[in-house]
């Protein structure tokens, strides 16, 4: 069985995409939680990064290097066909390398919702390759999900972004709105989410860090006022 | 027959990475090199970035996914027993997302040498995690590469890095200093390092971004006075 080594669900976009793929790809697994901390996870993650994959002695340490675990042992983690697995695995690099403005300016917060005092133009730039990115998977694959037919692990890599999206009522043209908002219905990132605003740890930060971004319309986590 | 797309060889580690694996794996290749733009290479590259691998009609667009793609068609790109292999991926995707001082800090410039100012406190935790991440794969695999007998992908990731402890003499342990050594003699990362050294162009802000690090003590490149 494997132990998927993760932090706050409210917070942790890296956790999730892990946590979602592994879930809708509907392999058995036990989660543990370790509290969400800014410093990083020394010991418990080498890099200090979570999430972690540990099956038996072995522990894998990034969420690329955990996919591409996942997909040597398992069918459906990324499309079927050569070529819309060769754009999938580039569409998912290039989300864990790249989308920096996306990923500073838009902490993820799965609980809250904002009006942006504004978008940056690092930020629109980023929309506008998201946007992009998404209606060329679409479009080449056939739909509903980037890769085709199935949900799979391009999917989850963007499924963090799903959230910020909603949070921050981000603008994206239709068909990438309507992207985002199926992957809120996927049943794992839905259980995700529903996991995130049952939590009530708060991380001041990480609290902060969101609040800058706009004007607070809603928390609907637990414990909010 | 692949075409990868890269830019200049003094200056880029990514295009370094791709290339470095082609050719130490044997695989036939043609290389198209672009000029060197801070900007980006649209539309070349659909992300900005560079290296693209093209396979007849299709293009990959990121190192990580290039890597994958090749080791679905080519014996060697990633270690054979399944353990080293995960962990190979691991360090590879810690590096493709990660250590961002040794990134910022220390650009590439294969054929400059400079004594540094000093090491700020984000470049130490880098270099301390560097040597760490190196010993550990060494040991566990028996060396003299990170995933055992043979240099594969996870060693063209750090290929570059081999290129900056060189460039800017960054103090490493002797097991980490000697991984290095090592590296810049594997034949393929000494062909790239002569064929940046041989290259006369110059990108004004990339000679600025070294520079601005230390003192210079030599430029053996090729029209450097």
């Amino acid at each position: 069985m494997y132990e998927l080594i993760i932090t706050n669900k409210n917070y942790s976009s890296w956790s999730m995409r892990a946590w979602v793929l592994l879930r809708a790809a509907g392999i058995p697994f036990t989660e543990r939680l370790l509290r969400y901390r800014p410093g990083g996870f020394r010991p418990q993650s080498p890099s200090g990064r979570v999430p972690c994959l540990r099956d038996g002695e072995l522990l894998v340490w990034d969420t690329l290097a955990i996919t591409e675990y996942l997909a040597e042992r398992h069918a459906g983690v990324w499309p079927q066909e050569a070529p819309a697995r060769a754009w999938a695995r580039s569409a998912a690099a290039e989300m864990h390398s790249g989308f920096n403005a996306l990923r500073n300016e838009c902490s993820m917060s799965v609980g809250v919702r904002l009006r942006r005092h504004g978008i940056s133009s690092g930020l629109q730039t980023d929309l506008v390759r998201l946007a992009e990115l998404w209606e060329e998977g679409l479009a080449r694959h056939g739909g509903p999900f980037l890769g085709g037919a199935g949900f799979t692990a391009v999917d989850a890599f963007f499924a963090p972004v799903a959230t910020r999206v909603q949070t921050y009522a981000l603008p994206l043209p239709a068909p990438a709105a309507a992207y985002a908002q199926r992957l809120l219905q996927v049943p794992a990132v839905a259980q995700w989410i529903m996991d995130g605003i049952a939590e009530t740890f708060r991380d001041a930060s990480h609290e902060e860090e969101v609040l800058a971004q706009g004007v607070l319309l809603a928390d609907l986590r637990a414990g909010a006022s």
